[in-house]
């Protein structure tokens, strides 16, 4: 299934439940900054070294993956409401990533490149 | 491009800056929150026609498009480090929430399943 | 009680338990994020109007104050360990908004200082 | 400066500048998420010791303490908006923090209450 197949399953799965007059992409930024602060929040107390550890907690895992999900679905909803195409969005962020931190500056440095000296 | 592509792409441009240091799932889940808080952050004084009516505005859409890709680029990110597939987890919770919310509850009515009386 | 009475209450409660250890500034970041997106959840899918109504709602009204306690309790904590003055930093910023935003130029107009035309 | 008088100082400011009809509790709400995330921001790729060590680090604190006073400013318009009494509530989830987290069962153990074994 790709990006579309998953964005038009949504679409239909709103519509069915008459849900579109909630998706303004308003509503829809709310709804996706707040599964994302889910998924922060499984993390906040961990130290790094847990957080990679949870790989091997099921119950986390589990936890994670429907965080996961529910970021995925909001952002596609938002993307299809604003006539955005993920896929080619992720390409130029990529393409303009790759202007912003050539490799010989941002080798082990996570600086923001507009904070860099 | 498929997801599994986009997801080898982002891995590969991780590595070449020598930023997997830096990936832990902990920081990849504040730097997702803090992409889509900015996507919220350009919706927040808008109405919701205003939200709605963005589209025909090309400088905002054009920053909705990076903020739609950065957070599109951490959950990829965050993901691969923790051996979620997206897409698996995006049917299985689309599937869950056929359960959850069955049309004939949930039509015309956003209600949160657990709040619903 | 003023907040340096507070802020001295809840070092202690942290103190009793042992929490200084969880409690870095990092920590304490993404715990006021997620209780501040836990406020935010509350008027998803409210429109303008039934977010103002919500006062007369004692059901949502016991919750929204539980998360406002819970930001202000964040806030103040880390505060606390970055040593920052609350009250001084305020006062200092609403003196900078007072120039950011000159009645002139900001009435009736939202938009952030650095976008406006 | 008590909260009281802060409170109307900000209550005021938007007044003069005719923002009333921005601060929903909605939008409040949202504004509120932005800011707080924005201070998650400035730590999301720090280490636990880096995050500790940023207060001898001028400029950074800067931008914290701006960070900081953007949380309580949307934080006391917010309560302002819905009635809440901060103190109050404050004191009251610290009352039911310390039914919730005795330091028997939560020295050294940062688990949320509900979800200890």
């Amino acid at each position: 299934m790709n990006l579309d197949q998953i964005r038009r399953k949504l679409a239909a799965f709103a519509r069915a439940r008459n849900w579109d007059q909630f998706h303004t992409p308003k509503n829809l930024s709310m709804a996706l900054a707040a599964e994302a602060t889910e998924l922060l929040e499984i993390f906040q107390w961990l130290t790094d070294e847990q957080s990679k550890v949870i790989v091997d907690n099921e119950n986390e895992m589990a936890l994670v993956r429907q965080e996961i999900a529910g970021v995925f679905i909001y952002l596609t909803r938002l993307a299809d409401k604003l006539d955005v195409d993920i896929e080619k969005a992720v390409l130029d962020k990529i393409e303009e990533n790759e202007k912003k931190y050539p490799i010989e500056l941002a080798k082990g440095n996570a600086t923001k490149y507009n904070r860099r000296d």
